[in-house]
């Protein structure tokens, strides 16, 4: 972690993007078959130091409800989950009913929805890098109109429990709880939010890291807005190297879309994506909610959990919605 | 749990299906506003026994994948999760493009089904009976088309964490580990197969029991055919008192309906659901994938583990999908 | 058409809509079976006159597009349809490939959408007054969650092929063709324009009439913003009478709710719509695309045409895309 | 129409499908730009020739009901269209309600559909040959998993109001006035029905050619089966060059796929679309209703009249539902 931080030019997307990628790339690194990337760093050990952690027994579900008043805005058909009824019986309607008889009652109900469109992961499937796919595949070959071949997120159904870590960056250098839009967190953000939580905080192979930026504390206060896809605080696209060199297994924050917004560079998308999904091989995880746990950690100074994460695993998905449960 | 299974005159569903909700009513037991039922059962203390489970740090992903291949026929509407892609960028377009430049593509993607399509969770709202809803509520106030007002299915959020425990009835008493289908699994049944599995498969308080008939062993090997509604061995109405006595959270299984089918009764519709949701309060699991679970606890004799259940937190919604996370 | 104008208090709408809903019902005028209402004013020889009026073989389609770029907000749910691609294959992947071979390709693709997201017809299970739907049935008897069992639009299907005659009352008394949101369109509006626009406006016994505000070609300039249940120019409540009496069969404008919004009573909703759909027995149409036609008809003066009008006949639908053709 | 028919081998079909195209292409006969390929041939003229068809003032849905009972298995996601309710409010709540006051009542709802389930046109986007879609683009250049950039079904809303001429082959040269599943009707079956049919049956520039074989029939007396891509009478591959020939707008059936099932050649996949549809530039109707129009032309003699078919036009769609009108 002591590597010096890449400078880049704001003016030169596609040559930094490449430069990190180069520096970080995880291809091959669990062989050429590998679907998991970086949540190969998630061993049975680790579950096990994980589950040890679990000293109150207090959860926490860290997904936002799936409902009408969520984040998105519809803006190119992202909208909020679309909830219908599809059966509905209240009353007791006898005995010489069709259907159903003897006092019976029962809803039943659908959704449609985006997949992105609430707590979700993103797939190793979900980002590529100038034609590349996770693990240097052509990303032709790997996505398709009916799924992705090869890295659904169905792959990440069941290794994602592991310890958690919070490292709470509104909490230790934001006004009142909450970074301002636009704030991009650097490593040296990260490493004095880690040292003012204490031992807790330290970050390692196999951990799935959560970041709080607050950004969701001020959509709860102010409406979300903006929130899918404005201005927020985020990851700088200066963490790739951390990020990599941590061995963490996965990242998720309290954001849209993880990483700062505006993006770093001129006229770019998600840089830190580009290099983070098909490069280092790393699930993100977005519209997290860590609000409650965050309250909970600043309270009793613990900032480490058991963390089971496992997405809803939606066959060759490019992300899936997860209720990801903390245990303390 | 000694006390004498009730007889029942197939013939009289209603009557017994009012003796029995009279029998195990839990109304009022939590409060008047309860929303959580037999959850409640889950206190800090149980999560804490079960995260002591976890000893060799291995994960069991119980949800079947969510896609085209599902159980559904599509009868009445209930079909299998409908995927799309909503945006496909696998080529690196240059940066002369409107959009996305430096040679950034994604996959996002959406879908379309029934909250009870796959593996998921009854909520305390899916099921009524005479009108009634869990704890004595009025059906007609509690469920809309817009949704439950009151026992939405995210309320199970955050509490489903607890020991699980696996009766693996088709294994000790089927044949090669299937039960046939209308084969109805009593008390006895349970009994014996938590006796012939050992001291890991006492069921108590607070605990998640799954009970594997190895229907879906079968939908797998012959596809899924009748699976969705069909005969399949179950549960037996009369398991209803003991259900209520063991003080359990909740109850799942590798079936469609949980209770077996054809159901007991002349001309009933899942009679044990009307007593177990809205009289007991408990939430039931449909369409769990059990099989690589028990086939673990089969080889190392330990039927109990951590589970981390929560199911996806749909605003009002009757169920929901959910990945439940068996950790040994 | 000579009745006096009832005054009404618009502090009191419960009871300007009873008194509106008394002089104008139609409910037993077509028997109690009927489920066609002023549709009925349609008969044969009314469509051989509408085949009259095709003089130059000039079609004009009164749909707006269906896609992501229409009126809808989203609020409640109710978005533009969304689309996807379910199939999409492009090259010739030779004949070696399992599907689909000899260079054979295609796409295939779906659609989600609330019936009412675009131009369509309300039917007449759409709106009901105290409990009441069309011809006096109960709306509880008629209303479902599966569907409307008895007046669902698919009952609407084949009829709705007769003249059609364009009230261009923007063009007519507006500034620039557009009259400005909240203006109340009079029957002396209404007839003052037919005037101006001669001879060929005169509204009679089974005609459609399109009633253009000029709302969706302000929405065309500026952008859809609230045209989708904010202010706009429509109907007064004061010409249900001369709906009434008038004998049309059914009445569309370019707006997205057909009446005067805001409503012309305190606190009210949609007050027209209760009278007009369950007491007289008329569809009404809603985000029809008058403006080419209306061009037409400024240039050559004629403002009547054959008018092909049927729904997309869904099930028990409360209404239903519709392509509305004009040909003159 | 005298042009001999070619023979083709059957275990040929890419070559076959080649001579075909080359034989009857249509690219570039109406510019470069265009979009509506045989549908040009409908004209002014051709439309007030059609109107002066409307002797009788009589009209016919030529549209199945889309619902739950449709043709669809639900065979590769797609299903029958799926409704849902949205918002259902039946009683007269009083005016202290939130909303609606007033005793407004009413229903909103949903539908979830692909766009080729039921009654539609295929779209100039549908089908592609070798790469290649109508007027020689490009396919890659066309489709898009955002929709088709350039002949989307919207291209269809306006022009489709022309002369429909129905060959009832079912009743023509069927048993009972149906033809078996795989049937493959030639020029001669088209010409003998013609030619027995007298007249009125004369098919011709412009027109829109219904053909009935009585497979919709059966479906509705027996059930939908394997209607959706089964066996099935349909028009021979040898029909190409007819259809080209004729200067026809555009063909429907009452038929899936419009074509005979299985197809003629051996592991091919509807080699009569690779031609028509991309090579000719004809739209095709599928899955129409011609039943009831079928039983009015056999009892007055009269197979030609006015037809309104403009699809609801979906941006960017490859085909779309369509309530097709006939008036006689």
């Amino acid at each position: 972690m002591s590597r010096p931080l890449p400078p880049f030019d704001p003016g030169k997307p596609r040559e930094a993007i490449a430069a990190a990628a180069a520096r970080v790339s995880n291809w091959g690194r669990w062989g050429e078959d590998d679907v998991l990337g970086t949540v190969n760093f998630i061993d049975a050990d680790a579950r096990v130091r994980a589950a040890a952690l679990v000293r109150r027994g207090t959860t926490f579900s860290l997904s936002i409800e799936f409902g009408a008043d969520g984040p998105q805005t519809g803006a190119g058909g992202r909208i909020n989950p679309l909830y219908a009824v599809r059966a509905l019986d209240t009353a007791d309607a006898g005995d010489d009913v069709p259907f159903p008889p003897h006092g019976f009652g029962g809803v039943d109900d659908m959704v449609v929805m985006p997949l992105q469109c609430a707590t979700q992961w993103d797939s190793l499937g979900h980002v590529f890098d100038r034609g590349h796919a996770w693990n240097g595949r052509n990303a032709a070959d790997v996505a398709s109109v009916q799924g992705d071949r090869v890295t659904g997120v169905q792959t990440l159904a069941a290794p994602l429990v592991t310890r958690g870590v919070l490292l709470d960056v509104g909490r230790a250098l934001g006004t009142d709880g909450e970074l301002p839009d636009g704030f991009a967190i650097t490593v040296d953000h990260l490493e004095e939010t880690s040292a003012r939580q204490g031992a807790t905080s330290a970050v390692g192979r196999g951990d799935i890291l959560l970041v709080r930026t607050g950004r969701m504390t001020k959509a709860r206060r102010e409406g979300w807005g903006t929130y899918a896809g404005g201005p927020a605080p985020g990851l700088s696209f200066t963490t790739a190297d951390w990020l990599h060199d941590t061995e963490i297994a996965a990242v998720a924050t309290d954001t849209w879309g993880c990483e700062v917004r505006p993006n770093e560079f001129d006229r770019s998308f998600q840089p830190l994506h580009q290099v983070v999904i098909p490069h280092i091989g790393m699930p993100i995880g977005e519209i997290w909610d860590l609000d409650a746990l965050a309250a909970d950690c600043a309270d009793d100074g613990v900032y480490e959990f058991l963390l089971a994460a496992g997405p809803i695993p939606f066959t060759g998905a490019a992300g899936a919605p997860v209720n990801p449960l903390a245990v303390k």
